[in-house]
């Protein structure tokens, strides 16, 4: 596996591997990779000729009260756990390497990004949108990978790729469980063993939800009942919200909408987790 | 030559063209060509193994106020000449085909298009660049083609490949020109004789200024000369702006600067000309 620092030489290695007529994976990160991570890098693994990773800690998603500055970071140990995953190249650029230049062009991520998560991270997923535009101009893609557990950023991105007519195809990976079913994520370790307990609760209340859906056709109903769980079965569950959509538009649904997010954010204590199911009719 | 309606079409070309390992133009236009957009072509056939031209007038890029509707339109003859200069693929889609989702995501061309012809002209560079990205991942041209009399343009679509990194090369064409100098345009037929043979001052007064700016470096007196030989030399004219910018940022000058932009929008009668020189120290 390489580690490569700088964009000349990524686009270099991606001419070569797609002038032998080879697919490319892109799994873009932030690093401090995690079981969710591998996953992405092993559905690459399995789809495409190449894998490139991406490990870019990017600042312009970070809101200025946000931790940039504090985001864990450790080169060494994604590279080993890259490696381990099958990665062809991991790309790691600095921050100068990404951003040499700005004249003042912008994307901004609009509607969609003023809902759910995003109400509360103003400029965030515009962030992410200028460096996934990057990654996929730099890395050229066949396929890019990003978890359904951000099921916003995956929304946006491929409403991205889908209105700006970007040559790749994004991939959703399924979201990664415990065994009793809290979705994995770096900061179910800050529960407390009580809290621990009570965190499955979020994904038990949205299968509910769903079920009662499919079954009434009620969105409100459904919703509520999901918010009921989870306040009836956890004592320190508080709700950030609960929202049923259409997906990937992030709109209300109507009868004509065919697919749908339903996704909660939940503070359990003082942690805020986050959960989602994407379902047809 | 082959002339497609559909994206889909399109990149099946794309795909079959690029698997061969042949280059391909893009040349965007908004159709009723004339000998600028014949030259961009022309180019576009000497540099690349396969010439792409878009023919689309496109709706974002014009004001509510400005003429959408009337704008000319003549794909029959556009096709005629496309097919003369060697075009080898005419990309004609509708309205309905380039946008037939919108997740609100936008591409705001900030700074640099607040000034020169931007102005007077909000959004317009914004709808510039939403198409142009478009095409770019539609078309995937090694080469895009680009007038040099747009330079504001040229400028920010040259920014917008450089600061995300767009895997094409921008190549500005230079201005076509009449025999006493005048920069052809198709608005060029609007002047009366005694207007006609006035306007070829404003290209003499860019000369004068650029010859004034590099023997005294002073910027000012160089732009005020423009002025007053334009002023001294025109019965009918009347200065919408004479700038002297950096290229392609579109900044003020300074002692870094190293691609000087010297741009003028003047109105001969009621018509608008617009006029410029990119030169280096």
């Amino acid at each position: 596996m390489e580690v490569v620092k700088t964009i000349a030489e990524l686009k270099d290695i991606v001419r070569k591997v797609k002038s032998e007529g080879k697919t490319i994976g892109l799994v873009p990160t932030m690093g401090y990779l995690h079981e969710g991570h591998m996953a992405l890098a092993k559905a690459a693994r399995e789809e495409n000729d190449f894998v490139i990773m991406s490990i870019f800690v990017n600042p312009t998603q970070f809101g200025p009260n946000e931790d940039y500055e504090s985001y864990p970071r450790d080169l060494e140990r994604d590279k080993k756990i890259a490696e381990s995953v099958g990665v062809d190249v991991v790309f790691a650029p600095s921050v100068e390497e990404m951003y040499p230049t700005d004249g003042g062009i912008r994307i901004h991520a609009g509607r969609q990004a003023t809902i759910l998560c995003g109400a509360s991270r103003p400029g965030h997923f515009d962030g992410v949108l200028q460096v996934v535009t990057k990654l996929f101009h730099i890395a050229e893609p066949t396929r890019a990978y990003f978890g359904q557990k951000d099921a916003q950023q995956v929304a946006i991105v491929t409403t991205l790729v889908r209105d700006y007519n970007f040559p790749l195809e994004i991939r959703t990976v399924p979201i990664v469980r415990e065994e009793d079913g809290l979705a994995k994520s770096s900061r179910n370790v800050y529960l407390s063993e009580q809290e621990r307990k009570e965190a499955p609760a979020i994904y038990q209340a949205l299968k509910l939800a769903k079920e009662e859906f499919l079954n009434s056709k009620d969105a409100e109903k459904a919703v509520q009942k999901a918010k009921d769980y989870i306040l009836s079965n956890t004592a320190s569950g508080r709700i950030d919200y609960v929202e049923l959509l259409s997906y990937p538009d992030l709109k209300p649904i109507d009868e004509k909408t065919d697919q749908f997010l339903l996704a909660a954010a939940v503070y359990i204590g003082k942690t805020r987790l986050i959960d989602n199911i994407i379902f047809s009719k």
